[in-house]
């Protein structure tokens, strides 16, 4: 196989967590669980590219808060966010005096983050180690799309870009543990319809999926939940017809991000939430929470990115698309290895 | 101090590199150094966008070929580029079947790139790791400031976008030795000029440095170059003068690889080069080989970067920026550490 699953034998989990989202998310099922939310989105700023740093700037210190932790302990960052040249991380984490790596994944940077975050951790090199990602539809629309006031169309297949930004801390020893990851492989497979991203980032699920499960010694049956981010109603349903195709049901205990931050019958969020931030708020105000109670014992999470943009896509480009595996234990379960 | 020095007690070492340029480095005072060159910038692509692509695509091979090394063997590439969405990586190292993990750095993203994968490699987690980033003249002008069509007046002060792509492969062993890292802090001093990205980028390579020298074990006199990547002429003098003012004296064992690229009399570059390809082009051809001859024993190289977006000029923010610092030493040098 190429690509390795990597462990963390040195120790890695998630002690700390914060979740900051818009109007939507506040209104969608998972509304109660997100720390702090905004209804007019704009966190106090100006524009929408400083909203969303702000957004970075409260969950970073919303998640040293939980811990009870200043940010001297923190030996690095890894963040990331979907606006040109990754502003909303730059601008957002700028008041912390903490080294720096910026990231770029498109919607998979969270778990990229964290797989980055729980090796250095786990290998020794900080004691503390932060994960930030952000995404908000408003500056995400006129980047990528049109501004808002144009009041485009949406196509069925499309997602809504999820106003929201996680923050994650990583120590050795903690409740979450992440107990292996997997790296995922840029792959495309033809996809240029820049409003389908489920269609494009489902091969790459499916890609990293099958060389997790062929190469690896568990089986999907092991796994309270594999859960992807965020590839929708259309790329959810795809991801389980590939894996089906290849021999491996996931069906009854898979689930995606974007599916659950909104609900599809009250809100019309067309194919379901994306954007940096909408694995990050899910994982840190919905998921966490449950893996800390023991309610999940044992779960994968792939963040699944689309790696284009929309010079690419003028240019006639197909999308190519990453997924990044993380496996996440309840330190009980996680012990029993 | 907060940020801690990394040190790669596993072993981390440059193991091959390479580096592919346009016209004016090829005419530049390196020419003769740099693996390959396309005197028309396109390397046989239709768009410059396609170009930076293949010159990364170019760059990873040169430097796998190079090493006689298979990509089975490479465990993880570490990748970025100036582009939105870091286009010029995702399309450019899609040909590959490697693990990605894209970086965000601007010009500090090779440095960014090559402390992740000494820390990865040195904590076992990947036998070789690859570290490829890149910038493109013709697609930097055009996202940044005006197409080229629009003939604008450039000013005195601003460096000229390096068109090039450098490759590198880290393993535990080898003659370049990476012994220490010190991650960069986001740091921003008020400058609000993209013409000046030196003056925005200087204040970040003094505090990496004054950081390091103050709570490390070493003095400047110990090094052979200090070499920054990419201040310019402007950033380098600014730098030199800030350090200068707090008693610490560079200037003459330092260097920056943006001053070293474009000969400043003969080439109209202005402030010097820039880019994610120009510090990793100037150590590609020229520092890499003098270190494994062993001409430099003993080198520090900081990559330095201006975390802003057009967006965010306009909106009227100064410029964060960011210098990520590497300690390279010959093997016989790092042995008697």
């Amino acid at each position: 196989m190429q690509g390795k699953i990597l462990r963390f034998e040195g120790g890695a989990a998630i002690v700390s967590a914060a979740s900051i989202v818009g109007k939507y998310e506040y209104e969608g099922p998972l509304g109660d669980c997100f720390d702090l939310h905004d209804l007019t989105e704009k966190f106090g700023m100006k524009t929408w590219e400083k909203a969303e740093s702000e957004m970075q700037r409260l969950a970073f210190n919303t998640a040293l808060a939980k811990a009870s932790a200043s940010e001297r302990r923190v030996g690095a960052l890894f963040a990331g966010d979907l606006l040109n040249q990754c502003v909303g991380s730059s601008y957002g984490l700028l008041d912390f005096d903490v080294p720096y790596f910026g990231l770029y994944g498109a919607c998979s940077t969270a778990i990229e983050g964290l797989t980055l975050a729980a090796a250095t951790v786990s290998a020794g090199f900080f004691d503390t180690a932060g994960v930030v990602t952000s995404s908000h539809y408003c500056s995400a629309e006129r980047q990528y799309r049109t501004p808002l006031e144009y009041g485009s169309q949406r196509s069925p297949t499309a997602q809504w870009t999820v106003t929201g930004s996680g923050a994650f801390l990583v120590r050795r020893e903690g409740k979450a543990r992440i107990v292996e990851a997997l790296p995922g492989i840029v792959v495309e497979k033809g996809i240029n319809d820049a409003s389908n991203m489920g269609a494009a980032m489902a091969p790459a699920a499916a890609d990293t999926l099958l060389r997790y499960f062929r190469h690896g010694s568990h089986t999907p049956e092991e796994f309270d939940l594999i859960v992807t981010g965020d590839l929708g109603w259309e790329g959810g349903d795809i991801l389980c017809d590939l894996l089906h195709a290849e021999g491996l049901d996931i069906a009854s205990r898979y689930n995606d991000c974007g599916m659950m931050i909104y609900d599809r019958e009250r809100q019309d969020m067309h194919a379901g939430g994306s954007g940096c931030g909408c694995s990050a708020v899910v994982l840190a105000s919905h998921l966490l929470p449950r893996i800390e109670r023991g309610e999940l014992r044992n779960i994968l999470i792939l963040g699944t990115g689309a790696m284009m943009s929309p010079s690419s896509i003028q240019q006639g480009e197909a999308i190519p698309a990453v997924a990044h595996l993380v496996r996440l234990c309840h330190e009980k379960y996680a012990k029993g290895e």
